[in-house]
């Protein structure tokens, strides 16, 4: 089972290097791990003509329509919620059908993460109905979610399985503990669907 | 043509009025836009069986494919980046081969955006290469683009386009201009693509 990568890991200094660490997690547990850094099978006419950040894109569009399943790394990323590169992979993935996971090294709850990031920017306010809203009066979602509940009911819908569990801060993008408990957690779950 | 308005604009108070009001501009331009909080077709054996988040979010996705094209509101929502939903909805309607639109009510550059929130954030710190990181040591994108690349490439690779300009900071989420500049572009873009 081909299983794809999403996360702003490729955003950490060698990433490469944490790639092939992260494939090595996914071999030991039955998986082949693609990264978006992998070499995609011809997906333009010609890419050479393309911009750098065209190129990027489709050749990851390319690796998600070549594999099987997704493990997203969804934790917060400049902000209260993940990355949106990560975000609109997981849409992608979700619209082909196909199951993704998730794991976040960050445990504060969606709603307490951007109701902090509202106090940090003018304030929060509770309304009659026990609402939250920010200072623009936007609500902030109070669903007990991780994430903005399109990401969660993406995995939960596709099947799939989301860890969540803090590490200290300061190896909140180094550490793979999480990252290898949601590989495990796919593993398991694919093989039983590929067996029923 | 139906047309998906994706965005955080139902996070607004009163969102089913913006959403009326939206359309009114999509009828304006000879389009139908299809709101998040429309009904959607039966989408679940069992909706009543599931949590409000999830039959939210099943209902948006099934909105979504009975669109034939989006119109994303990609203005920044809670940090540097657009909201986390709707690039999960674009990148569902991406993987869907539908042209994808955008529009943001800040001019301000990505890379600028997420420098100024690195630097209230730990700092940035630019390599010997020009490269740019953040206090994580993660990299800031340079590509000139209006929010991470996979977004501008989607609406671009879709043969959508991306409208940016910059409003008055506290109309940034009540301003309904450049959304109109938006849907008339999509709806000169679709009827030629309908006419081809």
């Amino acid at each position: 089972m081909r299983i794809y990568l999403a996360g702003p890991d490729v955003f950490l200094p060698q990433p490469r290097q944490w790639a092939e660490w992260k494939k090595a997690v996914c071999a030991r547990h039955g998986l082949i791990g693609i990264s978006p850094l992998d070499d995609a099978p011809d997906h333009t006419a010609g890419p050479g003509a393309l911009p750098e950040w065209q190129r990027i894109a489709l050749r990851n569009e390319a690796l998600i329509r070549s594999a099987d399943a997704m493990i997203a790394n969804l934790t917060p990323f400049r902000g209260p919620s993940a990355d949106v590169g990560t975000a609109y992979e997981v849409g992608f993935i979700r619209a082909l059908g196909r199951p993704v996971f998730g794991y976040s090294t960050t445990a504060m709850p969606f709603t307490q993460r951007s109701r902090d990031f509202a106090m940090g920017h003018g304030g929060a306010l509770a309304g009659r109905d026990r609402s939250l809203r920010d200072a623009d009066g936007m609500l902030i979602e109070q669903f007990g979610l991780t994430d903005n509940l399109m990401l969660e009911a993406a995995v939960v819908g596709s099947g799939g399985l989301l860890i969540v569990e803090d590490v200290a801060p300061d190896t909140r993008w180094s550490d793979l503990s999480v990252f290898e408990r949601c590989v495990q957690a796919a593993a398991s779950v694919l093989r039983r669907q590929a067996m029923s």
